[in-house]
C-alpha cells in the first residue's frame, strides 16, 4: 500500500503553486504558476530517482528504469495545469498518485521487467488554450502540431510563443515514444461514486465532446436610438441558441450534455448592441451517433435562428474527440486489483474528456477514479478525503505492477 | 454663418486622437486618450480667448466673458469621451460645434450680454464607468459625488482614482455653477432625420432610462461531468432573461426600446457551467409610466426565470433618468433659427441620453440634432456630411446669440 500521508503532503505542497482566490488553484497552462508547478514535480520526480524528458509540447516524461532494456514502458499520467478556477486535485491527484506509486515501489526496492514513466500532459484543461487535452492529441497524431502551436488564448498569445517563454519546450519529437499501457487516475468531477457510496471507479468508457466555437455577427448600434425593428441583434441571437442547446441535451437523456462555459460580448458596452458575439457550445454524449446528431442539430438549428434575425453566424468546431471503449485486460486488471484491495467499486463511464481519450488511441488504455464531494469539480471548492486519494493510488500501484511485471 | 471647413478640421484633428480600429475612435473616459484630447481642446478655447474652468468630477468649462458682469451665462455643451468603438461626432460635435460658433462670434466682432460657457462634461458615455452621463448628474444634484467617485470599470479601477491619475481633477465645486441657459448640439444617433430627409432635428423631448445590472449565482461546475439535473445553470437564465427583454420591449411598442449590450462570465471557461453571470439591461421609453412598468417586468421576470433553475438573483439599478420635456421657449427658438437659415427641419425626441438631460433639471434647456448616415451610432463606421455638421452648428450659433443677447 502506498504512504497516504506523503501523497496528501504533496496534494497540498503543490496546491501552494498558483493559488485561486477561494481555497483552490489557477495555474493555467503555460503561465508563470505552470512553470513553477513543473520546475517542483521535476524536483520530485529526480528525488524519486528517474530521468526527466521534455518533448515539444512540453509534456513531462519522468522514466523510472526496468530490468529489461527491450521492454516497452508502462505510462502512468494526468496533468498539473489546472482551470481558472480549478480544484486541488483535478489532473494533480493523477500525477502525485503515480508519483506516490513509484516513491512506494523504491521503499519496497521493487523492480520491474517493463520501465515506469510518469507523465505530465500540458494543457488537458484547455481553457487557456482550446481545445482540450492538446498535447495528448499531438502525442497521439489526432492534431497537428503547427495547429496546436498557433492556438491562442483570449489576449491572442499563441501556445508556441508562451511554451517558449515559460522554457518548457523540450527536445523530444511528439509521440516519438511508444507504450505498452497507459494507466492515468483522476478525481470523478462527477456526483455519480459517491452517490453509490464506491471508492473506486472502474472507468469502461469516456464521453465525447464537440465543442463548437460560434461567432456572430450583429449591427453595433445604440441601445437607446435604435429602434427595435432596425437591430440586428446577435446577443439575442446568442441567447435563443442557448435555449437550444439546452432542449438539444434534453432530448437525447439519458447519456448526454450540452451547457456553455464562455462568451465574449464585442465592444461589451452597456449602451452598445454587439457587433460580435463569440461563445462555445460543449455537448457530450458516450454513444457516437447521439453525440454527432446533436453536433449536427445544434449547428442547423443555430444557423436557423440567426438567419431569423438577419445575424452572421460562423462555428469552428474548436474542440473534439470520439466516443472512447478503453482496453478491456486493463479494465479487469483495475477491477481485480479493487478487489483485491477490499476496495468497494462500480464501473463508471467517465463524464470528463481526459488524455487517456487519446492515449487509447495508441496503446492499451485504462482510467481508475475516485470521488469528489458533491461531484464538484472545476470549482475551486472541489474536494476529496485523504482515504479516497489512498485508495485509487493502491489501486494504482497494484494494477501497474501487475502490467510491468514484477 | 460658421467656418464649414474649420469646423470639419477640427474633427478631423480631435478624431487623431485615440484612434479606434475601425475608422472610428476609442477614446474612453479618464484614459490617456482622453487626457489627450482634453489637452488638444483647452488650447484651442485658450487661443479664442477662452478661460478654462475644472470642476472636482473633471468636467472642463470654457468661458467666453460677456458685457454684463451680472448676467448668467449660457451654457453649450457635450463631450469628448468615445465608446470603445465610437464614432468621431458623438459628443465630438457639439463641443466642436460650440467651439466654432464660439470662434464665429470672435471673427465676426460679436459681443453678448450674457457670458457664454463651452462645456466638455466627463464621462457621458458611462461606457468605462456606468451610468452614463455621470458628472452632468452630479452637476444636477442627482448623482452624490462620492458615488461617482466609487464606480469602478470592469479592471476595478475607480472613477476617483482615475481622474486624479490622468491630472483632471479640478478645484471648482460641482454644480455650483448657475446658468441662463443650456443649449446641446448632437447627432441623431438613430434613422428618423436622414428617412424623413430633415436636415435639423428640434428636439422636444428625451426618452427616460433603466439600466439594470443583474447578478446571477449558478453553481460553476464541470459542463461534462455534471448531470443535465444536477446543473445550476446561470447562462440558460441569462439568456432566458435576454428573450424576455426582447418580449416585454415588443410589448410596449411603439415608443420604447430593450436590450443588451454587456456580459461578463466567470470564470469563462469553455468547460466550466459559469459560478458568475453578470450583464446590464438597458430600456427606455420616452412614456414615465412605460418605462416604470418595463422596470417592473423586467425585474419580477428575471426573478422568476431564476427561482425556476434555482439560479440566484439581484439586481443593482446602475443607472436611470427619467423622461424630459426641453424648454419650450428654447425649443421655439431653435425652431425659429432653422427656419431664418433656411433648413429643412422637424420635430424629434431624443432616442438617446444626453447631458442636457441632467442639464435641464436645473436650467432651461434644449438641444438640436443633425442626421447621421444610417441611423448608425456607438459605432466605428458613424459618419455625417459636412454640411450637416455646418448647419446644426449655425442653428446653434443663432439660437445661442438670441439667448445670449447681442
Ligand atoms: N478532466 C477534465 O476536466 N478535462 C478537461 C477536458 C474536458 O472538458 O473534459
Ligand atoms: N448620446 C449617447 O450616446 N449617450 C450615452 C448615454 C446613452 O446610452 O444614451
Amino acid at each position: 500500500r502506498i504512504n497516504s500521508a506523503r501523497l496528501w503532503d504533496s496534494l497540498m505542497e503543490m496546491a501552494k503553486i498558483g493559488p485561486g482566490v477561494a481555497g483552490g488553484n489557477n495555474r493555467q497552462t503555460l503561465t508563470d504558476e505552470d512553470a513553477a508547478g513543473r520546475a517542483l514535480f521535476q524536483s520530485w520526480c529526480e528525488a524519486a530517482g528517474m530521468v526527466m524528458g521534455v518533448d515539444k509540447m512540453g509534456t513531462m516524461f519522468a522514466t523510472r528504469a526496468g530490468e529489461d532494456p527491450d521492454a516497452l514502458p508502462v505510462y502512468i499520467g494526468s496533468h498539473l495545469d489546472t482551470q481558472p478556477t480549478g480544484g486541488k486535485y483535478d489532473g494533480v491527484l493523477g500525477v502525485l498518485g503515480g508519483l506516490e506509486a513509484i516513491r512506494t515501489m523504491n521503499d519496497l526496492g521493487i523492480k520491474t521487467r517493463h520501465p515506469i514513466v510518469l507523465t505530465n500532459w500540458a494543457n488537458e484543461e484547455g481553457a487557456r488554450f482550446a481545445p482540450a487535452m492538446l498535447a495528448s492529441g499531438v502525442f497521439a497524431g489526432e492534431i497537428d502540431l503547427d495547429y496546436a502551436y498557433a492556438r491562442q488564448d483570449l489576449e491572442g498569445l499563441s501556445y508556441g510563443a508562451e511554451l517558449e517563454r515559460i522554457g518548457w519546450k523540450g527536445p523530444e519529437e511528439v509521440g516519438a515514444r511508444k507504450m505498452h499501457a497507459y494507466f492515468e487516475y483522476h478525481i470523478e468531477q462527477g456526483p455519480i461514486l459517491e452517490a453509490e457510496e464506491k471508492t473506486i471507479g472502474v472507468v469502461t468508457h469516456c464521453q465525447g465532446l464537440w465543442w463548437l466555437e460560434f461567432t456572430l455577427t450583429g449591427k453595433e448600434a445604440h441601445t437607446g436610438s435604435t429602434p427595435m425593428a432596425m437591430r440586428v441583434n446577435a446577443g439575442l441571437a446568442m441567447a435563443r441558441i442557448f435555449e437550444m442547446v439546452q432542449e438539444v441535451a434534453m432530448a437525447a437523456q439519458p447519456g448526454a450534455v450540452g451547457g456553455v462555459g464562455q462568451v465574449k460580448f464585442t465592444p461589451n458596452s452597456r449602451n452598445v448592441l454587439p457587433g460580435k458575439v463569440v461563445f462555445t457550445v460543449d455537448i457530450r454524449s458516450p454513444d457516437q451517433a447521439k453525440l454527432d446528431g446533436m453536433r449536427d442539430a445544434v449547428e442547423a438549428r443555430a444557423a436557423a435562428i440567426c438567419e431569423e434575425l438577419g445575424v452572421g453566424c460562423s462555428v469552428e468546431r474548436v474542440g473534439h474527440f470520439d466516443p472512447v471503449t478503453f482496453a478491456p485486460e486493463l479494465v479487469a486488471r483495475v477491477r481485480g486489483a479493487a478487489e483485491k484491495l477490499g476496495l468497494s467499486h462500480m464501473d463508471i463511464i467517465s463524464g470528463a474528456g481526459h488524455d487517456a481519450c487519446w492515449a487509447a488511441k495508441v496503446a492499451p488504455t485504462t482510467m481508475i477514479m475516485c470521488p469528489c464531494v458533491g461531484g464538484l469539480s472545476h470549482n475551486e471548492a472541489e474536494e476529496i478525503s485523504p482515504e479516497w486519494a489512498a485508495a485509487g493510488a493502491d489501486v494504482l500501484l497494484h494494477a501497474v505492477l501487475e502490467t510491468a511485471e514484477v
